[in-house]
């Protein structure tokens, strides 16, 4: 099926936002040169689609169609060109990653319904395609993900990918039904951060290794 | 093809079994709230599955059936709730994992069977079935994964999976050809875990970093 | 479509190659069993061309011809019986790397090409192909991959794929268009490993935390 306009320039803009944020990244931590920060960048950026497409068995749109993988090396390589000038903004790191994740959720989810998923796998690929790459990206660097770790992370792609999923089946205008949510969870992820939001966790719970890595 | 009941109501055993597995696991694990609780209880509970279902190039019956999603999110809110109470209990986390090995072996070696392929590989997407759940879990958490360095892990899958290919290969009953692998492969595994049953090892092993978490 | 005989002969080559590799790393590596020792043997074997065959949306080749499973079985076995006398030659492990890597580029290009992808996604999946199955293996054992790391380790799988595929489109014999990209690709990345090549890195480079272990 034909991708709308709308969906497509969403997806290159969240895929350029998550290839700048996994080369940040790798350019922060140990010991990464241009093929590394490359190769995280590009994880990062292609990771969650590539998840979500092979979990609804079609051939992966990165691979056919250059444009994702332009906009993903084309986001890794300025992140490595400009490292030194954008580490300065440490908070432009998360920017990326709630750009990436409001975004990815809502064109997740809606590509999840047309290829014929009910709504409650298409609101869960959504956020699969939305957390799927940055899980990835700390996996490969060590790092407990953030998914897991950080309160406020997969309740914005869920809410985004619900209201997607929600203004589809209401047949809004599609730029409003997939814009609107998508404001809405990169809203939620920023105040999540901000205000540092918590979601409830399990009675006297011991700490044990793992993550050592508090938030970001 | 059709699932038959007994499959489907095993496979709906062990990710129940798996998604408390998964999410205690993740409540014993550092910091993790709900969410983190939710997210690594389902991921154990039908990593499994969406693996043996990509590598048969099948799409994951997960995403087809609101009722895996319902038993791995039932299991993983279940082990939310009660985390205090069952964490007294440290061997129930074995009891519940050992449920889930056993009854993934079987099925998933069965539905390989099913979608064509040979003995052989089947009985490796059985044990792939039984042991990618816990595997995902553990490299998402930084652990080495039990079935690297747990001795009686791989070999109850194998055997269950053998076993349940054998059966099907004899036309045996169903509920016989099912059952009795799986209880073989279960009491495998808690004998191993029981008395510290051990496969060979290289001559002049050295020991280096990794695995310092010993068994569970 | 039918596999070439080169192309069949290089591959099997690689998988034995990695299975070497990932099985005398799991044996160095910690407190690894024999069936630890096999799964990351294969893992490391088969990975790549299992992620290949999903991102293009194939069976993957593994499950349906036995002798991938037995190359790269027979592969960790044997670096599993002869452990300690090959452990004494650290460079080996580097060698069959090299090996996997450079054939592995050659034929993932290839299959990625004979399935109807462009040129430019041909490149990348046949790094991809021989690049994952050694970034799997140190997922799981808790490294950071040496794709990251290693300054020319996807350099040569880059420049083999490349070659490769130009080789196809001048409609080179293939004996030749197979066997020289791949042993350019071994060469580049021989010469790498013994003088320590190195590609730009982002200025002002920060260590943190993650890549403690340099290289191998």
């Amino acid at each position: 099926m034909l991708q709308s306009p709308v969906i497509l320039v969403l997806d290159l803009l969240g895929t350029f936002a998550f290839a700048l944020n996994g080369a940040l990244t790798a350019a922060r931590a140990a010991r990464l040169d241009l093929i590394g920060v490359l190769v995280l960048g590009m994880m990062t950026a292609l990771g969650g689609g590539i998840l979500r497409d092979l979990l609804i068995n079609v051939p992966p749109a990165t691979f056919g169609d250059l444009r994702y993988l332009a906009a993903a090396a084309g986001g890794a390589l300025l992140a490595f060109l400009l490292s030194v000038e954008l580490e300065r903004f440490t908070r432009l790191i998360t920017v990326f990653d709630a750009i990436g994740l409001s975004v990815f959720c809502v064109t997740g989810a809606s590509k999840a319904l047309d290829a014929g998923l009910g709504g409650v796998q298409a609101v869960l690929l959504g956020v699969i395609t939305a957390v799927g790459g940055g899980t990835l990206r700390d996996v490969v660097v060590q790092r407990v993900p953030t998914v897991l770790t950080s309160d406020f992370y997969a309740v914005p792609a869920l809410v985004g990918a619900a209201l997607a999923i929600a203004a589809l089946q209401l047949d809004l205008p599609e730029l409003v039904g997939a814009l609107v949510p998508a404001a809405i969870a990169f809203t939620i992820r920023m105040l999540g951060v901000r205000f540092n939001l918590r979601v409830p966790r399990p009675r006297q719970h011991r700490l044990r290794g793992a993550a050592d890595d508090p938030d970001r």
